[in-house]
């Protein structure tokens, strides 16, 4: 970075583009002090904030590398900004400063994508980004029925920024990217025309900036900051993962998905530790061990899919049920979380509480990859699972390590994917076993190998449906999630949304194009139509797994990308076509490499959808041949069974995406 | 006021309580700038803040009655205060500044009332308030059905805050009240334990301060103060305002009702100016004269009328519609608010536009006085009116004064009251002709003889229904507005919410017990009950105006009261009871006068409820004669026609309230 002295501040440029400009009229360093209300209900929070002071510190003294800023000349300064090759390291000086703000330069016609998994706008220019860890929201949209009802209900309706995965991190359309160190509550306000302003709930660390030629050279530099995941383990390759949650029942069903021609890697049975009833019914029990009465003689089950080529997977999460056996281990073990009475701090999940182990404390986090996840689940014979949650954590308790609960709680997310890369680590299962997570935080990408979407709403809707799932994957495939996929058929059902064969039918034909395929019975089974309930879905899913199956060869070419040089499998279509501007702002088509373009059909009662296809190549329908000439939209026929996908004409893998014709 | 330096600061006391208490450390005043964002779609706004600086001005200098506030020592002054007997005025001596953030000292159990008309807190302490005239909302309550819908359709839901007549006074228990002198968009906000801030969107003029030993006398400061009504008309003592909006039927209704045994005193038809047919239904012909076609003849009608003692009111607003003959008057004479390009603003109220008469040009507002209320409404033999809206000055039209329409929005209701009160007073009508209004600010006192509560809903909701309606009578009664009144069965009728017969007679209950009963046929005529179209409602709303007529001889004491002193009709408990802290947070029951304690049923269904009677006197039941000792909750039957009211034994009307009990 090139720090330039000017009349009266400074401008502080990144391989020419001028990220920071500060003058005494014009600020761009705001400081002060703030006092945040944050209130929790299961996952969800009520954010506010009362801003006693935000100031600029108008007078800048540079002195080499140094910054040092002050209110006004004469004055001590308040903060010092050391600037070195891609970073801003930051120091306050004024120890009681708990806000900060700075404005980045923009330009009028900048987009901007990141924001760690942002479910409802790819492209964040224009809005307001809150970054904070929590439930993602039902609906996710204030306008709509579902989540007024959600809200009523549970406080739990969320809006558009709201997810599982927030990262303080962006990448411009002006070829760099920034990211804010630091776990504290963070904003990104793109809502300027000639500034971005990012509000930190503290001093961060430092800003970190990064620059590249190109996007597919930004993306790996990212990539190669936040860590990269192993290869995708070779079972999954064999196609789809079923997610069944009926107990012994659970072999027999697929058994039948299997004879109806399904191609399959592995069941995945989230009841595998048993349930427990509640007034909102059945609900897992979260004691993690295998549970002999749901599943009895699990461990020979295993073994005996495992002959036949398909794996078993699980499900655990970072609580533990007071009414479970190991709750009384931890506790004993002084492993969880305290409140401020110096007691177990315990958290209710509904008609059951659970103690917190505390991540912090070095002998809990052991302990639970080695008791739990290595000889509970690793040595039991599991080769994954859902690591659920990593947003709950309440921001009132006391940790081991000693800092603000509310500084850990973003951070934890990414405590909990190592917790879980350390248990697999350690039996020598990096890249075998898989484990799926929907929390993230930076630095998540070096520990969690496959992100799952979290829980859409059964349904096509905006916010909350099949759609958001792309953005989700675009969105934190930029910075560095090489993997991603979802619940097929989404999860949430809530008042009296359920599931359509069409929806069930539409969401795989967009999975056989990811990295993973895996269903999800959803959260009420019973009231929801499953894959192996209806023949047309499960004939139009077992065609859809062998599509999947089919491209297994181009997708390990894509999960070398991955591992080699960082690059997601789904690809936002300007990581290519940087010089088409038409493609900054596409949030539901996404290039699956660079050699395949899906547009999935994400609206009800479609049979053709329109898409932009890139200029400068020629676009091949995969299951009509029909070529298109790109820089165009083009309008294609897409009934079911028939998701709109083009392949590159020319490139390495034509013979191999000519065959689908023939699936 | 005493001024006093202190080691770091000052503190400013009124009558021995600190008021402001500033030091280095703990500063009192903040400045700074903010950039807002309001928009408005038919009188509901959205308005943002984006605050670029909030500085605490840390620095005072004292110098006998002049405070000059800097941000630190040795830097020139920002603001100066200049403190007097009962006022703090303020001097910016910064331009740009926009913002002001003013901490006042609070106690613990502190509670505050006023803000103009509140509509859903009468006690203000624990929330945030802001303050700024607009349309009160459909259901005022994000959680209720109601509300989301309002919110989806028109963005007219509302919250507990939206008010016609917002007014930046308050009235606190420590026996003091603040007023902020200004237009300006501002915000009382009482959920801080150590001080309540005050926030203005402009540097005000002045904070006004006063103090007295008892409530009555500080209400009385405040009726000086801000203006005072002239008696209740003597015709409106006869019985109720009959509402009707059917053309030449109304007055066969009228005879009906009348028969009925009803006590009438006036008819009031807002569609006297005609209709016109919108897809939304039928709405009035926004250009204020007699309508021939929709009331032949009406002048002579209105002459018979008042020979059998019949008083005829209409309706008026600050619009005139394009298509009607006034607007081109108007518009000819320059009388009209312009847009950016210096041409008649227009304003859509849905399927028609109209212009915007310019208050603030003198010749307009005198016109509209003279030509429209003078000659077209008294002159014809109009006795009243309401005076619809004030609450929807677009912010970004062109005023005659060349102040920014933003800072006129709030002060529109005052003018548009003072037009109003302007015509009245030509033609020697002041006390005799009643014009009614719900939107209101500082000084509508003055000019407006009669509020009216707004638009409740057809209903017994929390934040919307009957309830509100004291809410609102007791906070502006505070403030100097000593008659509040409201229509009989609410008036907002969507989605399916339709009055009940129950709702009518409940709402008619209560109505006996104020300054004028009127009825209104709602917005949706008819989808919802009227009171002449079910025979208990109209023989239960007989009683009732034969109840009111009864109480004449004391509501006429009760006005004079008003005049002499400023004290309203209807009255918080804790104005007579101010050592009974019990009363402090009554909202739901009011004295009606000193003597007589009211306690409306307000929730659908009930048949009883309880109620707090006030200490040190003993309370008579009106309708059993039962007598209560104060200071305790007692439990009242209430069925339908019995209303639980009391009067306080001993008082000097006994006998006229004891008559109540035979009629």
């Amino acid at each position: 970075m090139k720090l330039e002295q000017t009349q009266t501040g400074f401008t502080l440029s990144l391989n020419g583009r001028v990220i920071l400009e500060h003058s005494d009229a014009s600020p761009a360093i705001f400081v002060g002090y703030g006092q945040e209300r944050m209130d929790m209900y299961r996952g969800n929070f009520k954010i506010e904030d009362y801003v006693i002071e935000r100031r600029p510190l108008s007078h800048a003294q540079i002195d080499g590398d140094r910054i040092s800023l002050s209110d006004v000349a004469g004055q001590p300064p308040r903060l010092i900004l050391t600037v070195a090759e891609d970073t801003i390291k930051l120091d306050a000086t004024d120890p009681k400063l708990n806000r900060l703000w700075v404005r980045i330069k923009a330009d009028d016609d900048e987009h901007v994508w990141g924001g760690g998994e942002q479910m409802s706008y790819f492209d964040m220019r224009g809005r307001r980004f809150p970054l904070w860890t929590s439930e993602p929201g039902v609906g996710r949209d204030p306008t709509s029925e579902i989540t007024f009802k959600a809200n009523v209900k549970d406080k739990a309706g969320g809006d558009y920024y709201n997810t599982n995965y927030p990262q303080p991190t962006y990448v411009s359309s002006a070829l760099y990217a920034l990211h804010v160190e630091t776990t504290a509550y963070s904003v990104f306000d793109f809502r300027q025309k000639a500034f971005h302003e990012i509000e930190v709930w503290a001093i961060p660390e430092r800003l970190e900036l990064f620059a590249a030629p190109t996007f597919v050279e930004l993306v790996e530099v990212l990539s190669s900051r936040f860590g990269r995941q192993p290869p995708l383990p070779d079972w999954v390759y064999n196609g789809a993962i079923i997610g069944l949650k009926d107990g012994a029942n659970s072999f027999s069903r697929l058994e039948t998905i299997r004879s109806a021609g399904v191609e399959l890697s592995a069941l995945w049975c989230e009841d595998w530790v048993g349930l427990r009833q509640t007034s909102f019914g059945a609900r897992l029990f979260w004691d993690w061990q295998a549970n002999e009465a749901r599943y009895p003689g699990l461990k020979e089950k295993i073994a005996e899919l495992d002959k036949s080529g398909i794996r078993f997977l699980g499900y655990v999460n970072p609580y533990l049920c007071v009414d479970g056996p190991l709750f009384k281990i931890a506790d004993d073990a002084g492993y969880f979380a305290t409140d401020s009475a110096g007691k177990t701090a315990l958290v209710d999940f509904g008609e059951f509480d659970c103690g917190v182990v505390d991540f912090t404390n070095e002998a809990a986090a052991e302990w639970f990859a080695e008791e739990i996840i290595g000889r509970n689940m690793l040595d039991y014979g599991l080769s994954g699972w859902m690591a659920d949650f990593g947003e709950y954590l309440p921001i009132d308790i006391t940790l081991s390590n000693g800092i603000d609960a509310k500084l850990m709680h973003n951070a934890w997310p990414t405590l909990w994917a190592q917790v879980n890369a350390k248990a697999v680590a350690s039996r020598g299962k990096t890249g075998d076993a898989l484990f799926f997570m929907r929390a993230g935080f930076t630095g998540v990408q070096q520990h969690c190998p496959l992100l799952w979407g979290g829980d859409q709403s059964v349904d096509f809707s905006r916010h909350d449906g099949l759609v958001t799932v792309i953005c989700g994957a675009l969105s934190s495939g930029l910075l560095g999630n090489a993997y991603h996929h979802s619940d097929i058929g989404g999860y949430t059902s809530l008042f009296g949304n359920v599931r359509t064969p069409e929806l069930m039918m539409r969401w795989a034909e967009m999975a056989a194009f990811t990295p993973v395929m895996r269903t999800h019975e959803g959260n009420r089974p019973r009231e929801n139509i499953q894959i192996d309930q209806n023949a047309e879905v499960l004939s139009h899913f077992a065609r859809m797994t062998r599509v999947y199956r089919h491209l297994a060869p181009y997708l390990k070419s894509l999960s070398a990308q991955a591992v080699d040089r960082g690059l997601p499998v789904q690809r936002p279509l300007f990581l290519h076509y940087q010089n088409d501007r038409r493609t900054y702002t596409i949030q539901d088509a996404y290039l699956y490499g660079a050699d395949m373009l899906v547009a999935p059909v994400w609206e009800a009662s479609k049979d053709a959808r329109s898409i932009y296809l890139p200029q400068a190549d020629r676009w091949v329908h995969v299951w009509t041949g029909e070529c298109f000439e790109g820089g165009a939209e083009v309008q294609i026929s897409a009934p079911l069974g028939s998701p709109p996908v083009f392949y590159r004409e020319g490139c390495r893998d034509e013979q191999l995406f000519k065959g689908l014709r023939s699936i």
